[in-house]
């Protein structure tokens, strides 16, 4: 009984903690990641101070558990589900829809957490930085890594650079994330999703 | 001589008031805009806060200043010198030249203001947004504009769409100078380079 009720309580705690670290996520993306102190936060999801002090001890404690939450969120939308097609083109498209649509579906309402995050920190030396950095470059390498499974397939021209392709989507991504969150129209997901379909048609073998 | 010395101190005033908007520019591309007070840039500049305050009513007053004095230094280093190149094709080539260089030459810290500022002030609501979306929007519309006169003088394929070709000009742009603040490394600015030279040449009719 008592070994059931400590687990529920933990099963809470934990529940409860990423509860707290996705609104962070959230917030972060409105406010930026560099105002979410303890007292902000603590506001914001209607807990004490002290009593988000017991899940996160400092400032960037709490910054750092934000980018894993928000890295999982990302990974959970976009690569995750993507990682259902096959490696190659049709994973390339995947990441295309699935990106578009976390963007279009505000699961950040200012954004793709990481282009937020990334450019408010880049000029602010330390382990958020060094993790926002950590995490764009590994989303970077897995576009680079599904142009190499594609080539591999024999689906797109093997000549092409998959580091140079890897900067063009998500570049398409990038500036697309940030006139959605500017217009709130669909026409900068559409220009991006443009981009890259013809990019891609154009390099895409005949079988 | 009493005209003179009226004359000498105005144009001090006015160099003196340019010079904190610069450093106000430069210090938001590495501590963001909506960091810039009055009190933390009277510290940056070595003035007192009172002194500054003669300047700039209030801290929103000083914010749309400095989005004035950014637009202006992005005019000097891009825009201007592009002029100087014919209308269309030529003055595309220049625009990457120019852009490329400006955020290579760290003109800016924390790379192109408009960059930073805007993805940092996006989901605040305001004039200061307001002003910021407006010279991103006027840099996308010379942009495309530049397009439309490649296409009247015949340089450019006339079945492109203008904005179409100015969203992957500015998509390149815009994630090449994210990740030279990232990196300081040249090959984003390479990466952004060849993308745009490849697209413009692939749609760039033979003479």
């Amino acid at each position: 009984m008592s070994t059931i009720q400590t687990r529920k309580r933990r099963s809470d705690g934990e529940r409860s903690r990423a509860a707290i670290l996705e609104e962070a996520a959230r917030l972060s993306t409105v406010e930026g990641l560099g105002g979410l102190s303890l007292a902000r936060l603590a506001d914001a999801v209607g807990m004490s101070k002290s009593g988000l002090f017991a899940h996160f001890g400092s400032k960037e404690d709490l910054q750092l558990a934000t980018v894993e939450s928000a890295a999982g969120i990302f990974e959970a939308h976009v690569v995750e589900p993507a990682s259902r097609s096959p490696g190659g083109l049709p994973r390339l498209h995947a990441f295309v829809d699935l990106y578009l649509r976390y963007v279009e579906r505000d699961v950040f309402p200012g954004g793709c957490f990481f282009a937020a995050a990334l450019t408010e920190m880049n000029m602010q030396p330390g382990p958020v930085r060094d993790r926002l950095v950590a995490v764009f470059d590994s989303w970077l390498g897995t576009l680079a890594e599904t142009v190499r499974e594609g080539q591999a397939n024999g689906e797109l021209d093997p000549s092409e650079d998959p580091d140079q392709l890897a900067f063009e989507l998500e570049a398409a991504f990038f500036l697309a994330n940030n006139q959605f969150v500017v217009k709130h129209s669909s026409e900068p997901l559409e220009r991006a999703r443009r981009t890259i379909e013809q990019r891609l048609a154009a390099i895409t073998l005949q079988p």
